[in-house]
């Protein structure tokens, strides 16, 4: 079936494990990774395993089950992370912001004003896996 | 019982009546509304009936009920509105940019680029009235 895969796009090549991601959480119709190019510390993808362009063509089952992980991912992230606000959000089309046409949730955590967690991270590959490790959501 | 109203919440208010909005889709868990302040022609706040203060303590029926309506209202602002694309998020905490503590998702509708809809409008309550019959859903 055409959702399936997108042999072109970058987050079905992460869901095929042929591209490799710093793994937050999964389950048989969604993954979580962080972002390579983080807001903030923390912040994170959500995606559905199946290829959908974005929040118009995903099936609704679909949207309810993210945005449902979505909340579970925060409130973990109170803890696991010392958050203490989250904006989430998803952008639909490419002059709304959309880069990669795979539906995709931004979880970016935010901290306590003056906090550096709230500056863009320089994370080298090792800190993005220790980060993914103690944040992993199981 | 408490989340059902806040008697200090505006977005209660506004449920209740007591507040007038610039309505757009009502059902019996959600009511969605013309943000008074738009980033955008068409910016819609959806917001649960019951009152919760943000994704961290809304039910997840409620949280996948309001973003499979998120999408419905997308889809029919596609033609409403002419947009090409969105920005859908919610904030939680102070910290993150939330400013009303009641759960409420922004629906931001996108242009093509160089129109002027992309721009905060500045509205009369007579054009904000006009908008809103334009684009409401049924």
């Amino acid at each position: 079936m055409d959702h399936l895969k997108n042999s072109e796009c970058i987050f079905c090549k992460i869901v095929q494990g042929s591209i490799p991601c710093y793994h937050i959480y999964e389950d048989d119709t969604c993954l979580a990774f962080l972002d390579v190019a983080p807001l903030t510390t923390g912040h994170t993808l959500l995606i559905p395993k199946s290829h959908y362009v974005n929040l118009l063509d995903t099936p609704s089952f679909l949207i309810a089950h993210l945005n449902t992980i979505a909340k579970r991912i925060a409130r973990h992230y109170l803890e696991a992370l010392g958050a203490t606000g989250f904006k989430i959000h998803t952008n639909v089309g490419k002059n709304a912001g959309q880069v990669v046409n795979h539906y995709h949730i931004h979880i970016i955590p935010y901290y306590p004003k003056n906090s550096q967690l709230n500056e863009k991270p320089q994370l080298s590959n090792d800190a993005f896996q220790d980060l993914a490790s103690k944040i992993k959501l199981n």
